[in-house]
């Protein structure tokens, strides 16, 4: 999961009298970096004309202490402390703005890779300061230093009023830090230089509100030396609480910084009990293992009907281990059902079934392998359209399976059946259910299913959520559009969720029934739904997801709520929105989704009409559609 | 001012037993269109399988009826006003959407160039007919009408309210129709062919309401004759509250359309009248003279410091009747003042007076009448740049000014004068004031200014407020970027607005005092603002304009508070941002402008602070800067 053998930690110094002496006691203690000042403090410069007043000579210690490479691999820069660029003082305000350029200008000739800026506050207090940074990371080509953002996780206007008995704390309404985040780098306009250092705080921030953070960029973990507590023996550790904090960003393969003065005997114990914590909290599942890499890395989503899948992409799905389990499970289920009925009719002819869309066979060996536990005799077709695929078959078929299967080399759309049969088995769900266009197959193929024969899926629902997602929006924005029309936000993308916010729970949008019955069959959908924000946050889109009723009481999920144990073979679904919408607590978000079609394609469109009406995305298909 | 020589007027039917029958009745009394519904009331369809059930036969009368050119010429038609694809019964709304597609297809046949569609409530009353409505128009090439969203001034249920004794009107919060109509074209993207018929309502709205529509695309107004009330002579007339509101929407070019039933004698009378009304309001003013053909035209503010004027742009900023008045007075004010001091001082030589930035001549012109009717003497410089305008400058020394008169062609930053002046004069104002760097080059000036000499102008200031302009956030969003960063929305324009609504007065931004005696000379300026809206509407960016303090109490102003009657050399400037921001009655609106330099260029960056963030535009000059 992680790109570190051991956790990544860094060794926070107030000043530094000494820099090479600073990192050679870090590194000792096993520290992988440590953050010190660009400037030392006596180099305090008062700028007149543009130029220091008080200090005509260096602004700082020589960029010779060091060799580059430990200057670009060991150090983060920190500025210095006195710098207010905001502040109200015209004075103060354009001697920090002075100052501050001078020593980013310095980092850059230092070739940090990182330095670090503290909020302390809402854009009243650091509009300034963002225009100066985003000036930086925007427009100077040669600035190449990613800018850790500091946020403490607890705003400390909040302990302040807490101490003062004439005031209720709640409400002095205080600010909660993510919006002095939020506001900032939206001004930044969400550049991706721009990474969270969250200051974790000695009172542990409600649930929500940390889940919000794991929709952000964050970078590292500051953990001050106060917020350790001290065990029987003396070692720094941490309370429950702080550990279950700086867990939940282990999945972000965030980086820590101690700061603070050593409250224990040696400095290194914090360290020490940081990467015990870290090495047993690595994930270690199935689907964290096949997922690895793919942690929110945009696909395009699949068109088997188009396209002819590789034998690479069958391979990685036939080795799902629960999928075709579920499916073995519910074609029992169906052969037993069936096996009742023909005892009741008399009839001793074998079950007929047919695998549409058979690929390299999992369906059929499951089919088979059903047939065996059930004591049932089946007669097995297996139609497949990918003439690649067919020579597999054929193979396993000559090899294993002989006569009692069937191989049909045709798109089951086409395919005339000598015969109908008793149940029909298909796997060509996408991960938003219908979306690679199960309900037009299956509709074509239900003609050869008898009056009252099995589909098996019977039916499946397509869910969605509202989802904070900065690193995705970020993503999308990057792609390119194919047409003038921002097609990049135009398009669903298959996405392993990582660094992500759930703003809502799930809700069902569209369901499809197999077989269908309805005459004329109409697969064009359209869905309203009404969720929720419980706390101030950002809308960048929503994830979909599917759930299906293979038969009867046998499910197939990747709802998270409802999500089959183990199975990998779908990552949600991801719906940007161009313009992300800002949410308060409280407000509703309400989405409009169609599913539209015509004889050759099916697509989706999407829009949002609370809180604020967001244009609808792909209409008539234009920036992406599935072919039939 | 209007494209037409007669108010456009179109009748509306509703019904037309007889299309041939009704356009003779409509043009034979001289209306120039007329509205029908496309299809026949009679041919009502149940749709089935995609299929109309009770009538498989046409679903309206033929095409052949008119020809083809009256079709597009005469003819908007009207969708059948039982369609409902927004119910909540599933059968209604399907079938509306068959009957909608039907409709509209059969109109691009007939090739209409307008269809108008009514809006009866917001998104959750219309949100399936925007989504079909723009599948037409962004996605259909062969779809070339315009579409006429009806929207009524008055939200019917207002009336509805008002009759009903148990409830207050106002605690109803019956919701603005203004709302229905932002949302309807939020989610169709602010598409162009989505155009504003407006339904003039019986009581006439608040002003500010009026003004806000007039910053929509309004192109047609729906009079119904029950507006209209009878005169003496028994001809139908408005009110003098209708009168107004008409008047306001003169600007727009909005066509009329009358429709119910004829309350008079003849439905001749309303055309007349309006038209009568119409020809009185056609404006005839100075501005609009010159301004005719440029209104919501986007222009690049010029850069005369890098690029040398053309003779006509000198031609036409020489025209101004008022700018040449206002110096001049302001010059004859400053002559008696150095006159008098002169005097007392003993010291008989002339008046050095320097005119910087002479172009073809005017400043010197207003220079040398004002030293004719102070009856002071005077010697002048005239520093010009541009070597094409020497030219002429000194063609006018030769034949009409004489020794009095020297000719320097020099940048006036790098002239080494004889002498130092007395009184400088300039005119390198931009409509954002010192957006053409005034202040910069009057800087350099100014070292042959004496101490106690004057500067004309002496000080200026820009002004900025918050626009909504739906058409020039269209423009500017049409524009080509030339850079990766919509650099489109990170430049200011100088236009003429015509289609906008001042959401807030203009505030006052950066000033510039001349001579300046800081030191050092820092014109680097950082400005906050705070505006409020009174009303729901969209922030599409800010107006800019600038006053100017010439001399003494000589002001020149394009504020529009206190804008130089008659003076036409300036139009305002705007300054676009990437996200129009939607605005609550009461929101507080933060911007922030910054006005950045280094050696080479001087550029203007913005940002909105509340209500909600807005990223930085034009980080380091990097879309748009002047050049010094």
């Amino acid at each position: 999961m992680s790109a570190f053998k051991t956790a990544s930690c860094g060794l926070d110094f107030a000043a530094v009298p000494d820099i090479q002496e600073g990192l050679h006691v870090a590194t000792a203690s096993k520290y992988h970096f440590v953050t010190f000042p660009i400037t030392h403090p006596n180099f305090k410069r008062e700028f007149i004309k543009g130029k220091a007043k008080n200090r005509p000579g260096p602004i700082t210690r020589s960029d010779m202490i060091l060799c580059s490479s430990d200057w670009s691999q060991y150090i983060v820069g920190k500025l210095s402390p006195y710098i207010d660029v905001d502040s109200t003082v015209p004075f103060i305000a354009k001697n920090s703005r002075e100052t501050i350029n001078q020593e980013l200008s310095f980092a850059t000739h230092l070739g940090l890779i990182a330095i670090t800026i503290k909020l302390k506050g809402n854009l009243e207090k650091t509009m300034n300061l963002a225009q100066i940074v985003y000036n930086k990371i925007a427009a100077e080509p040669h600035f190449q230093a990613f800018i850790w953002v500091q946020v403490p996780m607890e705003n400390p206007m909040k302990q302040v009023y807490s101490h003062r008995e004439d005031k209720n704390v709640d409400e002095m309404e205080v600010e909660n830090t993510w919006n002095w985040w939020n506001s900032f780098r939206i001004v930044c306009n969400y550049h991706k230089k721009l990474i969270v250092a969250l200051v974790v705080s000695n009172d542990v921030p409600d649930k929500e509100e940390v889940l919000r953070w794991i929709g952000e960029p964050v970078k590292c973990l500051i953990i001050p030396t106060s917020v350790f507590i001290t065990n029987k023996k003396g070692y720094p550790v941490l309370s429950k609480g702080h550990q279950d904090l700086i867990k939940a960003f282990v999945p972000l393969d965030v980086q820590y910084i101690i700061t603070g003065s050593n409250r224990h005997q040696n400095i290194a114990y914090y360290y020490h009990y940081l990467d015990h914590l870290w090495k047993n909290w690595q994930p270690d599942g199935t689907i964290e293992r096949f997922a690895r890499g793919f942690e929110d890395y945009l696909q395009n989503p699949l068109q088997p009907l188009m396209d002819n899948l590789e034998s690479s992409t069958y391979e990685i799905f036939e080795k799902d281990p629960i999928k075709y389990e579920l499916y073995q499970r519910a074609i029992q289920s169906a052969l037993v059902d069936r096996a009742d009925l023909k005892k009741k009719e008399k009839d001793d002819t074998p079950i007929v079934v047919m695998v549409v869309g058979a690929g390299r066979g999992p369906l059929v060996r499951a089919a088979l392998n059903a047939s065996i536990s059930t004591r049932t005799t089946i007669k097995l077709y297996a139609v497949e359209k990918n003439p690649n695929a067919i020579i597999t078959l054929q193979a396993l078929k000559k090899e294993m399976w002989g006569d009692q299967v069937t191989i049909v080399s045709s798109d089951m759309r086409e395919w005339k059946a000598p015969e109908k049969c008793d149940i029909l088995v298909s796997e060509l769900l996408g991960s938003f259910g219908d979306n690679e266009l199960s309900p037009e197959c299956l509709d074509g193929a239900q003609k050869f299913l008898k009056d009252d024969g099995i589909s098996i899926p019977q039916a499946y629902s397509s869910y969605l959520a509202p989802v904070q997602a900065n690193k995705l929006y970020n993503e999308v924005r990057a792609a390119k559009s194919t047409n003038e029309h921002e097609s990049n936000f135009e398009m669903p993308y298959v996405v392993q969720f990582q660094n992500k916010y759930d703003i809502d729970e799930p809700q069902i949008l569209f369901t499809f029934v197999h077989p269908n019955k309805d005459d004329p069959i109409d697969n064009s959908r359209y869905g309203k739904n009404t969720f929720k924000a419980s706390q101030d946050c950002i809308l960048h889109g929503f994830s979909g997801y599917f759930d299906c009723q293979l038969y009867k009481d046998v499910m197939m999920s990747i709802e998270p709520r409802t999500h089959s144990p183990k199975m990998f073979s779908w990552f949600p679904i991801f719906f940007p929105i161009k313009t992300p919408v800002h949410l308060k607590a409280g407000d509703e978000i309400v989405s409009h989704f169609w599913r539209c079609g015509n004889t050759k394609n099916v697509w989706y469109e999407w829009s949002v009409e609370k809180p604020i009406p967001v244009a609808i995305h792909n209409p008539n298909g234009r920036s992406s559609k599935i072919g039939l």
